[in-house]
């Protein structure tokens, strides 16, 4: 149409610029929205301000959901990534006594991968910077928002000055304590729930060795994601580019508290991480225990996740969960990739008119909600996998018939892992047919048990009677005799 | 000891001068503290201020919990009370078609009060203001505080300035959207919880009408809780001091939209509440309800309660639960009565000492935690009971049969509504028993249904014999016959 011109672009104020928030910007600079990006922090990508950035892990685990955003994205960003991960093929338990056993996670030799937050957030920082209709803004903090109107105001902390931006729809991508979510819950009756285990983690790091041609290399096996389980706590360590594994040691608080001097973490390490002493090294072990923050661990649920068509909150804002499934970034990039996929469907498109946005948004939280809850409950869940049914025999004996069942019927039973890491399924539905299956496996054993009961004894009798014939004849005999 | 002189008494700054802060306030100054009060709005006691004070409902049902903490103030504070509220001695059901049923709430006579909010926020302000060691500070708004140092910062909103203030101890007793709570999250891992409800609440009046002599008298029988239960929703009546009631409709918000005309609305009732429409006047009716408020409720739930010796919260800042057991402000006045009788058992003083402050708060969070989940439990279940059991024959059958045995068994069953509203037994026994004494209800009905089984055949077989008797020797007549 001759006035299509005149008609301005929809703007886009994505507030957060970490993973999450920076990969929504591209999804939107695609769709050919104005967007911009509002950072707390400084940018990444000069120098200095490198490792100051953040205290969170410097390491992720990256799964098909992650990848699936990325890929959809037609930036050809999922193939950037993959050359600088560590594929990891399975876990390695470390079972004590230096013994260690591997724990494949795909039936087919699927992988999860190892990937460094910062690469990640520096590659995609440099492809929203390639777009001429993004715009972005560090040190800028969200002081509070007028939705009705969309107006977003910042303190640039660099300047030290209040400055205000209007959008026609906001996206919080602003982490787990998310000013856009506070601000949310003032427009609208939200449902909230915050939950912090018991536990804390701390980051330890195993350097690199020295090989035989005298240059860096790991000292474990790169491809695991390795695991020292305790029933009641574990650590773990993920592979890093440089050859570093980084650890995680997580237990409870009154652990960690209990540990008071040098003598006590040796003694603890001594008694249940023994093999792990000599790879990080005692003098660098004891540095790093007591330096580094022992960091506490919350699960967010809330709903909705937006106010008519003028705000969504996603990622960590929307839903923070525990670090056991690896899943936090993986559903984060899947709530943009979710989105962008109601967009479309919606018709919603970069300029304003009349359209559906307040029912997309509406959509997203109804499509999303279940998804994100259960996989809420699944990283809970999965603490207890990775710190002890990783030992317990009827735990690996469910994994290998599920395994085994996988091979034979794919349609029809699916690991939980496969099913998570290896799928895009939506989180609800694995969460239903890993019940399903549970149930029917259940059924199964238990229906096994009067054939294996019958067969052990016919086998049992059959074996008596080899060895011992005449005393199966004995009520034959003694009938006789009477 | 000669330097006790020199040792300065505890500060406490009680943020929040609704009806639990003021109790609050009564009882620290009782126990020697300074005490300074610290609330958002102006002072109800000045005449022009009176209505303009806030949106909350007018009228409050006040029970043993409550008057209990009233009475241990030893300030004759219960009785001052129970000499301006208006006894309740039961439900009275409006079951349609005029007819009225009611269902006292005590199986000895029992009644829960209805109060007026305003009356006893008024005594509770006289009664702090007696006291030389209390000063209050109104149009003060908590922006912050530092909890480590015991810092306050507030606006006041009189002079527009900020202004600070240091304690020992702060109390924060500021409503569901609590300030304090929201700055002790900061300070604690605190696990939080806040869902809404899909009812809204609307308040309507019924004006007194006039009697006989040409005064005003109550339009329904003032002695009862007006309940018009309609499954899904409900309407509720409670009797003020001035002869009329006020009625509270709560239904979903989906039902108050449906209702966008004057006409809708007299449809409306016509077909649920028909014998309330004479009683609020069709005018008045059409008048007050596009008028007032629809507001929304919440349940909300958090731990810990605490902060070191520094801080505590109570009432809604700790616990806001619906408002269908009449136990918001009574929980409220109890957790006071619950702290100053850990303050007792803990010996704390008003002199700063090496006291186990610390230990108390922690003790208060451990002890009230469980009972305050279960009254926010309870409250939300028994808007089932108000809008829709009341009408259940099976309920009411479980409630005569309770009523039975607990006359005559009193130590061994106590209905629910009697250990919430007629006892200060801890709320999460209260929930115990209940669930147990249902078991033990259900599993009674059970043994007893074999056995009347046989009782109905045996009565109906002489009852059979006794009208048709030569049908019963049929068998005998045929065998001879044969």
């Amino acid at each position: 149409m001759s006035t299509s011109s005149l008609v301005p672009e929809r703007h886009v104020a994505v507030v957060g610029g970490g993973l999450v928030g920076i990969l929504s910007v591209l999804y939107f600079a695609k769709r050919g929205w104005r967007v911009s990006l509002f950072e707390l922090r400084e940018d990444l990508r000069i120098q200095e301000n490198k490792r100051n950035i953040s205290h969170k892990s410097i390491n992720l685990a990256l799964s098909v959901r992650g990848l699936s955003a990325l890929k959809n994205t037609t930036l050809g960003l999922d193939e950037k990534v993959l050359e600088s991960v560590i594929p990891m093929k399975g876990r390695m338990i470390h079972a004590g006594e230096g013994k260690l056993k591997s724990q494949p996670y795909g039936v087919f030799g699927e992988c999860i991968y190892s990937v460094e937050r910062e690469m990640l957030l520096e590659l995609l920082l440099n492809t929203a910077a390639t777009f001429t209709n993004v715009k972005m803004h560090f040190q800028h903090q969200l002081k509070r928002c007028n939705f009705d109107i969309g107006k977003l105001e910042f303190e640039n902390k660099e300047t030290g000055k209040q400055v205000e931006y209007l959008a026609d729809l906001i996206i919080g991508a602003d982490g787990a304590f998310s000013t856009v979510r506070t601000q949310l819950m003032r427009a609208v009756r939200m449902d909230y729930s915050q939950e912090y285990i018991s536990h804390a983690y701390c980051e330890l790091t195993i350097p690199p060795k020295i090989n035989d041609k005298g240059d860096d290399d790991f000292a474990m096996d790169p491809n695991h994601l390795h695991i020292w389980p305790m029933r009641s706590f574990m650590m773990i360590a993920l592979p890093n580019r440089n050859k570093s594994f980084t650890c995680t040691l997580f237990m409870p608080f009154e652990n960690f508290n209990a540990i008071k001097t040098e003598d006590d973490l040796m003694e603890f390490f001594k008694k249940y991480f023994p093999d792990s002493i000599p790879l990080i090294g005692e003098e660098r072990l004891k540095e790093e225990y007591f330096r580094n923050p022992k960091g506490s661990l919350v699960s967010i649920k809330c709903k909705p996740y937006h106010y008519r068509d003028r705000v969504i909150i996603i990622g960590d804002a929307a839903h923070s969960m525990v670090p056991f499934y690896g899943q936090g970034m993986n559903c984060g990039f899947q709530d943009v990739e979710v989105l962008n996929g109601i967009f479309e469907e919606y018709n919603i498109s970069a300029v304003r008119s009349d359209d559906k946005l307040t029912f997309a948004l509406e959509e997203y939280t109804r499509r999303r909600h279940p998804d994100v809850t259960s996989i809420c409950d699944l990283a809970m869940y999965n603490y207890i996998e990775m710190r002890s049914s990783v030992v317990d025999p009827w735990y690996l004996l469910r994994r290998r018939v599920e395994g085994t069942l996988y091979r034979l019927f794919p349609r029809y039973v699916i690991p939980l892992y496969t099913m998570v890491s290896f799928s895009t399924m939506r989180y609800s539905e694995a969460m239903q047919r890993w019940k399903r299956q549970g149930f029917w496996l259940t059924m199964m054993g238990m229906s096994l048990l009067p054939i294996g009961t019958v067969a052990f004894i016919w086998i049992g009798y059959h074996q008596f009677k080899r060895v011992y014939p005449h005393y199966i004849n004995f009520n034959l005999y003694y009938n006789r005799i009477m």
